[in-house]
């Protein structure tokens, strides 16, 4: 497979890594009883913008791309930095956010998995890369927050909009479809996929529901 | 030193990944509190199984084998989801699985340590490697669902067994025993030492016993 | 840019990863409720202790130093088994043991900068790198123990105290002092904010105080 990675213009993905950080900073900002301080707010709202990024370049065997340019860290700590100044008026626009983070998921996704496919990685694990692309900056948000790992709760199928999206890009291009329109539509899915999930409140059952009677009380 | 990988057929590479797999899922599924859903199971299992040897290949600087083949992320995926839908029949097998668990740190630690040493990396930070193949799926798991690292507590000497292993292995090699040879000994090394902890109940002593008179009541 | 790293004697690198094991294992000395056995304790002071220098290697794409010799390894263990040990003697060391922690930060921040710069990264990651090379091990102490991060709680400044000496170091090799002077500015920058953070008891503001009128009562 000759694919080449699906690059979206440099400003895209910068953007891409600013909502990122700000909504790990909206988020972080929540934790009052936590007593996280302003640069820890700062942290780990940078961490939420790079951390899938750089996941995604470590499992892939590359240089983190955030390490190799001024932009992306510069980037990272602007907007964690807003998001940590006017919390306020962020979060009035919570369905404006939402909607710039389901579009960020899915370009992180299809940037992920084209990325590793232009590598030679083999299918699977090129789906892979993009969901971790996709949520690994929340899984860094929930670790440094010392919280469980939001993406594990009983939630609105996000690694799931950010693996359908991977997987049909991954598919697309596996049967020849051109890169960038595989990821434009590997990009869109992902989107689309989220935000209904939002809006209808879906979500995956509980794995209660699998085993009705209750067998063990006390875990291990 | 020339030492090759102590290289295992790819079936018996993935049986140990799908055992780990197996158990991370089975592991999670007993957290009903935590509200960990379907998909959050199947990602614990994934990450129990593939964790190790994840970072086994971040520490030696290669790419992960599991992000080259698509065997891998098959492989863990399916266990997990097995465990998660059979978890009454695998409890039942408990101590069956115990015994493949003992084979499966015993094997991965043996894989770890002589790439590490095929790689040219000196004889500790391979007994290193070693031991971060065979734990590193239980400290991600347990990173993921956010509960103190199972390794840490007074248990059943999961890491020594797989250090001892890894240091026989590599002091064999050393000593010029052929790759093959030293990787069984090591496997059949931590194989046993930890098949016998958990048969008689062995476990190191709290560091509480170390200082018997209380000098810090809080920590800091 | 044609930096060298700043590089310091074995010697030194060596006792600036013992401090940190060392510390590393007094912390988590203290922590008796959560049972945390002596093969823990002895895991979390090396983690601390090589924690840093080996996220600096992966975010660079090197293998990680700690693996190319059997010095790391060594020292971090038994500087580890040592503050373990000899808890009680440290404790009343705690100053000198604050005053080479503060070195320890500077020397790291400044090992991790000049790496960077040495790799050819540009400048912002360079700092960036330099910061995770300094708290990068007290990041992994607390992961591994499960606490909120300490870096991100109302503190003593000791992320600030390393990014400011990395920015330092680096805008100065970017004026083309040499690497060697910058270094030891930097450190020198690092370890004196440390240590007036201490003295003075100086924090940073908490989140709290920026946005006075509580809004959310509960986090989402």
């Amino acid at each position: 497979m000759s694919a080449t990675a699906f690059s979206i213009p440099l400003w895209a993905d910068l953007l891409a890594v600013a909502i990122g950080s700000l909504q790990g900073a909206l988020f972080a900002s929540q934790f009052r009883e936590r007593r996280v301080d302003l640069l820890g707010v700062a942290i780990i709202g940078t961490a939420t913008g790079l951390g899938g990024g750089i996941l995604r370049d470590v499992l892939i065997g590359e240089v983190p791309r955030a390490m190799q340019s001024n932009w992306y860290l510069t980037t990272a700590v602007l907007a964690a930095l807003l998001g940590m100044l006017l919390q306020r008026l962020f979060n009035r626009l919570a369905g404006f956010i939402t909607i710039l983070d389901a579009l960020t998921i899915g370009l992180f996704g299809a940037i992920g998995a084209t990325k590793a496919l232009a590598l030679g990685l083999p299918e699977i694990p090129a789906v892979f890369v993009g969901v971790v692309s996709a949520v690994g900056g929340s899984v860094v948000r929930d670790l440094l927050m010392n919280l469980t790992i939001a993406m594990m709760h009983v939630g609105s199928l996000y690694a799931v909009a950010a693996g359908a999206g991977a997987a049909l890009l991954v598919a697309l291009v596996v049967f020849g479809v051109p890169t960038p329109l595989a990821g434009l539509i590997g990009t869109a899915t992902t989107f689309s996929i989220r935000l209904l999930a939002v809006r209808f409140g879906w979500s995956l059952p509980e794995q209660r529901a699998l085993s009705r009677l209750p067998r063990w009380r006390r875990p291990r």
